[in-house]
């Protein structure tokens, strides 16, 4: 992984109609904004799920290429006709398309000469120029090409490849939190945070999330910054103010 | 519910910092996109998320709602200074924003005088032409302004809402679907696939998606069309081609 660079950011762009059908509950979304944050420092800016269809694909990818420092997508990039996602990424760029040579010979030694089928050299077949990611659960590569990495969109196959992208990355810098979780409401406590949150507005982000579990209502106040001391200094002022409220504080 | 109309479409955008992190597992997209598809035959053509700045929140209403019969948005109506959503609705359209009288009586009945402290009330301000989504959970409305319909992000009082934007919606035709498994890899079935795809490409959407469960591997093929006859028709040209090949049908 290269040097640390401040602000690095990313799209994702999750490419399939199961989830916009609500057939299927993605779950790529959470692992690769967890994975980006807390591996690389790179912070997920915005995410868009869209259907399989060439031009949309090819639209999204101009943008969010130009948008953000990196795109990663997902789905697509299987044997079948509804996989057509390395096309288009060939086609945005305007790069060409074809059997990737690496990717060949390592579907072909994979299957066997014999089953190496049209279905599964279909998988080989990639913008020309794209560097591969390898596969580690079932051989069939992801890829880079430019700034936009492809990965496949079963997640069990998605999470045994990504840590083969870290070597492309551009590390950012780390983004630390501090979560306090207390026994309140939200609107017991909204003018204070809006006070600590304009006092740090250029550096820690703070957002406040109600949660009802094991029959407990609380909210947990999570701050969030790439500056150990200033969100030091955040997590003292939200104690000291939940503490002059004599709200309760679960956890820290 | 009104009328039934053709090809009605929807667009998600999920505000909210702690999904864009990876903290927070979305559970709003599966659950709105298979609402809307199953009770109201309404298409969602894309999903994004995005974080709580209100330059990006005005950006997008304004794109999503030219784009998409309707717009649902999920998170940033609560009473903390990280809610941003109603006001940058309220900016995106041009249009007034403050108290809305209706919404301000539910929440002073809802918590009592002596209890309406400004945090709750809060939760009152919205564009004021907007119309209210009743809560039967926690009072707080969600409100729909113009064709966006904005809904709170915790999933369970989401859910308790949602039958309440029913009557501000034209329905489309209905989806239906029709899955069948299979117990063999996406590679083996690929080149029939494409051929039965191609001859209903007008009518049905074919999609293959594998799955390895309870160790078992296999393929769900999803095959989606507004015209059960099509869908009858796909549904016996691909049992028909799986019988020939010996593909043993797991689950129809």
């Amino acid at each position: 992984m290269k040097k640390k660079k401040k602000n690095v950011n990313a799209a994702i762009l999750i490419i399939g109609n199961e989830i916009l059908s609500g057939r299927t509950q993605d779950k790529n979304i959470a692992f690769l904004s967890s994975w980006l944050n807390h591996n690389c420092g790179i912070i997920v800016s915005e995410v868009r799920i869209i259907p399989d269809v060439e031009k949309i694909i090819i639209k999204n990818i101009r943008f969010l290429s130009k948008q953000f420092n990196y795109v990663f997508t997902t789905g697509g990039i299987g044997p079948t006709h509804d996989d057509i996602t390395a096309h288009s990424i060939a086609k945005a760029f305007k790069v060409k398309y074809g059997f990737h040579k690496e990717a060949y010979k390592i579907l072909e030694n994979y299957y066997g000469k014999a089953a190496f089928n049209d279905g599964r050299k279909k998988m080989a077949k990639m913008p020309l120029v794209a560097k591969l990611i390898y596969n580690p659960s079932s051989a069939a590569p992801g890829f880079k090409t430019k700034n936009v990495f492809s990965l496949p969109g079963v997640p069990s196959i998605l999470n045994s490849m990504i840590e083969n992208c870290k070597k492309y990355l551009v590390k950012g810098l780390k983004v630390h939190s501090v979560t306090i979780n207390i026994n309140t409401v939200e609107s017991n406590i909204s003018k204070q945070l809006d006070v600590i949150q304009k006092k740090y507005k250029d550096s820690v982000d703070i957002g406040s999330y109600p949660f009802f579990r094991l029959g407990k209502i609380g909210v947990s106040v999570v701050s969030r910054s790439t500056s150990k001391i200033d969100l030091a200094k955040v997590k003292k002022d939200l104690i000291n103010e939940f503490k002059s409220k004599k709200i309760k504080i679960l956890k820290i």
